[in-house]
């Protein structure tokens, strides 16, 4: 019942969307309806994900979901490269990872903590990722200190050559976890709270071959969606007098993340709270490793390299948001307090990013 | 008797202060003694907080202690912000939170390891304010990066924005600390190491009303001896050579806290070294989300609104003594060496303030 | 026998050095024998410091063990400083640091972590160096940061001040390990995981005379094809058009520190990663509390003092790697996945420094 609410939902949200586009309506109400049917069609694609990695097999199926993960995200950016919108795709690289580490983990720990008033996690496991996270944000660091004296071919080169080691970290990455280690990290797990991992998922209600062509579909959907969003966003941003850097690291990182976002907060309000660590976590430390140097390699491959230099800016927001988060992962203890003080600073990196 | 003697003292720097300002005696005069009036007044004023406090129940109690913990600084600093020194009041702030955290703790460490050679806390205790204090760190850094693009008005704007994000957080805090998770706190405390709280009072000597009448008055003495002091600081500044910001870092930031100060060594060289870090990183907290924006509306109902931009110096020594304080509250023990490195990063930061 | 290969290894190469030193051999030539030779003189030179050192007797042994670690980067960074390359001297202090943190550690973890799936040390034996390394690097950037608006003679004297109190630091903590608190230090090793420290020393194969004096001719040794070295530089730099920076920073650094790396990753392959952590860990702190500041007294007496202001680059690459390496060393267990991400920070670095 609930699912057949949902699915005609998505249709309706679709079809507006698909018609919004072609009678030309105005950027606003394009950007508003697109919206909501990228966070539904994300939703769905996550399924789709979801049930065909359960047919691929544990080994396959992780890295499916690993993979796939952040792919709504991934496809949003696409469709920006491709305009060449290169500011906004940074904005939103770094908007993804600060909503996933300010914005989720502190609706996670504030909605959580004031339904239980301590809620504990297991240390080792949240930890794990954590400090993996922190290396993949010090290597976005290290362009921006170095390629300010570059020339633009130099600068090309040089982001070229750090996507590619990124990358090969995120190969490493899933063979450590997924094969030579696969067992460490799963009584790491079990040794947990008992805590189900944030993606075990019950039987799939679809068939194989069902899965794969809801798959397909979802990705296109938020294919088609994104680019119709994408193709409003300068004349958006003109009409309200925003810049790229807010547009790119507030709405479409929340919008592309939203499916994700919500599954997290849930969690949290279930009492699971390591469980929405890990995502947020785990989200932010594949957006850094797999989506940022895919993103640089399209953008090479269009004959346009994006250089992968962020801004000041972003680069405070994304060392401020994985500083707190390492250090609240720590103690393996949360309250509402921290939710809070997350909420807080996401808000007033907000108004700063809106006010430059 | 030994009470006779200190109101004896402070009575005389009071009245020795009146005359030398009405005097018109030479400014390094009516300075040093000034200073040793403020920082007797300061004792004073704790002494009847404590007092106060004490009558007026646990929550309120523990409200006014929190509230009352910085006055004399927030007093000397409302004087000079009401002479548009705003240099020097950032400076001050700065000089608060790197003397709590250095040159206090350094002392602590380093006089409370040469007579026991290791000393031991609560990880916990210490761990759970390091760690707000780390956050509220970080949010006085937001401003820095960004404002300095921003026109003066928008400074304005977000330094008031962010000044009222942070009196948000704090009255939270207090929410959080003495009604919500009370107990919880209280529970920490407890499994500690059976030491007392810093703030735990013995019987109060003096009747309530008594108690009300010497808060006001120490209340006045400190705000009377502030604005003898701070009317003679631009002529004693001139006269050695020495910038807004060391004054304001080191000499005004000293006076201000030099009674809080000596109380945590004291508990230190007892070997209650807890307290001792406690009362410093408590201190720290307090600072920057109460005492910092509290004087940014305070100038803005002065008509001359302050912002809340800090300079590089100040940001990389409130930086470096967060992070360190931090590191050292990690493992739980503490010895002299510690103590010298924290006095030497301390000394280093005091030459690199005087020859800027 | 495989000792008589060594010490023939080593005769045939300082020979041959000094064959192409006084027949004028191209600077290439000269600086890949030189580079071979002073690898296997310092490898001699630390063999001869432990034999003193037993000799010596405990406390004196500590102390000479500790301070001629580094011996041969010391040498060859006096040359560098003789011949009036501070910049070079400077890189190759950053190159030294993120060498013991990033290679040495990165390849003991990974080779390490090849053989045993999980490798653990003792977290507290690890961590006690590690905060003060953290300290130590932390002093660096002070200067970095107040020094640039100074004049070249504020900028001496602050160097100088600062190297003075650096030294005393260091002074200090042998103060500490060897004499207040060594007990204290000898308990935590004997807790820690039953590993030998890394410089446990086997029965000494020579006599006491023996070992002095092959102590003096290992460090002639270094020193002569220091100088040799250090002589061809510059031409070696500008054939290849490699910045000062990028040689200092890698070539001299690896050079220099060749010997002691080498131990640490064969400890490693023993699953004595505790005490590769150790070596990494405590040469990086004794270059930052030791060597630096000494070279900067030795310039000072050569009659041109060197400053103590490092470049932006070299504090974020001296930075990354003190923070990977303290979040790393927090855990106690290690993995060969965290040796590739250390490795993979110090090729970008490596490629950063090439281009820049």
């Amino acid at each position: 019942m609930k699912k057949n609410i949902f699915y005609a939902a998505l249709a309706a949200m679709f079809v507006t969307s698909g018609i919004l586009h072609y009678s030309h309506a105005s950027a606003t109400t394009q950007i508003i309806v697109c919206s909501i049917a990228i966070v539904l069609a994300a939703a769905f694609l996550g399924k789709a994900t979801e049930s065909v990695a359960h047919y691929a097999g544990q080994r396959m199926g992780g890295f499916l979901n690993a993979t796939f993960g952040n792919a709504a995200e991934l496809i949003i950016a696409i469709f920006l490269v491709k305009e060449g919108l290169f500011e906004m795709v940074k904005a939103s690289i770094t908007g993804s990872i600060i909503g996933n580490m300010l914005l989720v983990l502190g609706l996670s720990l504030l909605l959580g903590g004031l339904k239980f008033k301590v809620q504990r996690f297991n240390v080792m496991l949240a930890g794990h990722n954590a400090s993996l996270m922190l290396l993949a944000v010090i290597v976005l660091f290290i362009p921006a200190v170095f390629a300010r004296e570059f020339t633009v071919e130099k600068t090309e080169t040089f982001s070229l050559a750090v996507a590619g080691f990124l990358i090969l970290a995120y190969l490493l990455w899933l063979l450590f976890s997924m094969v030579t280690h696969k067992n460490e990290l799963a009584d790491v797990i079990e040794a947990g709270n008992g805590q189900p991992s944030a993606h075990a998922h019950e039987e799939p209600a679809w068939s194989k071959r069902v899965s794969i062509l809801f798959l397909f579909l979802a990705t296109a959907m938020v294919a088609f969606v994104s680019e119709w969003l994408v193709g409003n966003l300068e004349d958006f941003s003109t009409r309200f007098g925003l810049s790229e850097l807010f547009v790119g690291a507030f709405l479409i990182a929340i919008i592309g993340n939203a499916a994700e976002h919500s599954a997290a907060i849930f969690l949290a309000m279930k009492n699971k709270i390591g469980a929405a660590v890990e995502i947020a976590i785990g989200s932010s430390l594949q957006i850094a490793l797999f989506v940022a140097p895919v993103l640089i390699f399209v953008s090479y491959f269009m004959g346009n390299t994006m250089d992968i230099v962020f801004t000041t800016y972003e680069l405070v927001a994304i060392g401020v948001a994985a500083f707190i988060t390492k250090s609240i992962s720590r103690d393996g203890t949360t309250n509402w307090y921290e939710g809070v003080l997350l909420l807080l600073v996401y808000i007033i990196l907000g108004i700063a990013f809106f006010m430059v």
